[in-house]
């Protein structure tokens, strides 16, 4: 079953032998998992038909994700009273804590709506009404104090740095998303919340503007130098790439046969990355491939429906499937 | 050394064990290449320099790439007698046989002349004169009968068409490289050729244009239909995919801290593909995937300097270190 191949002085074995791959998907309660973000409505419109109002936001796609992975996990986030009662209590049923979810009577959720071009990687925003997120205050719940791991879904800086100043203990790793509009808007707010995380994920093209530089390679060098020791350009349709020190791991996307809306692709990858850590309790660099490979699997679901309606209806065993084509996918062995 | 990890019912053993790898770079002769496509001067402006009149041509960049590889490599092109000697001799010292390469007294040798954008994914052509290339009829000495494996480069249809019927005997393998000019002017001669080879290589504009199918998957079905039984879907500086049946396999480019110029990188990763191919003989799947391996490894030399430059002073240490950085870059295990 091993092959072993001696080339030249130095010798290489590389082995894969699976029949099949299968995570051991029942959840364990390794980590406890906080994660901030919007909870809100989006109206999304891509070549392959569009919604109407439909449940979106960072907060929903990640600890949808990560609910796959951990049972430990709460929000903070808000919402106004239109919100669907229905979507929360299957959320709640997911095991997700929404404690820390404030409901803003006589309010209305955050809306966003966009328009999806031909190529699925860009889209014209059409509208975004703030309403309850426009003076957005998070309160953490007593009981949320100790969570282990922090996932700050994208939301302005200030928020971001209100939630790490109510814990009164270091979570044991904090991944932050953000992206350009914060960079254009908040860059030194941005900056100071830079100074407190472990794990930064963000586009390539916002890697580029928060640097300053074009090679992807330079850009991680000086974002590595800001304060994060860890950080993930998701490049959507072309995979994901982690620095960490001088070490660098790439990690493709599933080249899929019909992406329907790629909306809350980076989130459901956070969440299922963020989610896998949690679960495995191991915040080791190769823990981080394996927990990349996690989110890409994650993210390639959430493309092929609309909106939550992929995670809606995901099983443990199509996770186990979609992990072995990512293996199948990049498999070598010299 | 090896690490075994059972989950759930079924059992994964993904093992990878490298201090270091090494490919056993002196040449051995097991399959003799026959490379067709231009030898050429080309004039270049990137982001970061340009250059005076260079030598370029697809051919040239395939021939010097798998000279790393092979030492029974043919070329079929033409140039005019303004064409570098000092060249020439260097590629005969790379154990290139010139033999069918047409030298036209009198005229001059094709020259192309671009100018890259800032993203260096896109670029302007300034200046394309045809030169020697307007009545290029190619014709194989009778020593070119009988080799192994043929590299159509990118070349009009009709031309490439022409080195096929001159074959008395089919090889074992026969890749084609073709861009979406010949797609856009000659579809027709490119389909029936299409119907003659077992690999194209193009990248994912190409693909989606040859198939009318924009998710990739789609269009390598379609593609796989018309003829080749693998399709290699060249992304640049987000990699590579092999599909072959319903097999897929993706390899990343690796990510440079500079890329000075990118001209010959496709026809530079074509020439490490088959170099490797024809050098271990062995045209399995796995053995394609290594092959993509090594000819990304080639292409991203190519792009470090102006042209053929870097490949010129390429050595085997250098080729084994950069297959390395491959491995380390996408390799993880659950």
């Amino acid at each position: 079953m091993i092959f072993s191949k001696k080339c030249g002085y130095k010798a290489l074995i590389f082995v894969a032998v699976y029949h099949s791959f299968q995570l051991h998907l029942p959840k364990i309660n390794k980590m406890s998992l906080l994660s901030v973000g919007t909870v809100a409505y989006d109206k999304i419109e891509t070549p392959f038909g569009q919604t109407d109002k439909i449940v979106g936001g960072a907060a929903t796609y990640i600890s949808l994700s990560a609910s796959f992975f951990v049972d430990q996990s709460k929000i903070v986030s808000v919402i106004g009273d239109d919100f669907s009662t229905d979507f929360l209590a299957k959320m709640e049923n997911k095991g997700i804590n929404l404690e820390g979810l404030q409901i803003k009577e006589g309010e209305k959720s955050f809306f966003w709506s966009g328009k999806y071009h031909f190529d699925m990687n860009s889209r014209d925003t059409l509208v975004t009404d703030l309403n309850v997120l426009a003076d957005f205050d998070p309160v953490l719940p007593e009981s949320y104090q100790g969570s282990d791991f922090l996932m700050l879904g994208n939301l302005s800086p200030e928020v971001q740095m209100k939630v790490i100043d109510q814990l009164t203990e270091r979570p044991k790793l904090v991944v932050l998303d953000t992206m350009n509009f914060w960079m254009d808007i908040a860059l030194d707010m941005l900056h100071k919340v830079l100074e407190k995380v472990d794990v930064l994920t963000i586009n390539d093209e916002e890697a580029r503007q928060l640097s300053g530089e074009y090679s992807l390679v330079s850009a991680a060098r000086k974002i590595l130098s800001m304060g994060p020791k860890f950080l993930i350009i998701k490049k959507g349709e072309h995979g994901a790439l982690l620095f960490n020190d001088d070490r660098m791991f790439f990690a493709p996307a599933l080249p899929l046969e019909e992406v329907k809306d790629p909306t809350g692709a980076g989130d459901t990858f956070a969440g299922g990355f963020i989610g896998y850590l949690a679960k495995t309790g191991d915040i080791s660099f190769d823990n981080f491939k394996r927990a990349i490979i996690v989110g890409s699997a994650m993210a390639s679901f959430t493309c092929e429906e609309f909106g939550t309606e992929r995670l809606m209806t995901l099983t443990n065993d199509e996770i186990n499937d979609r992990i072995n084509k990512f293996v199948e996918l990049v498999n070598f062995k010299f």
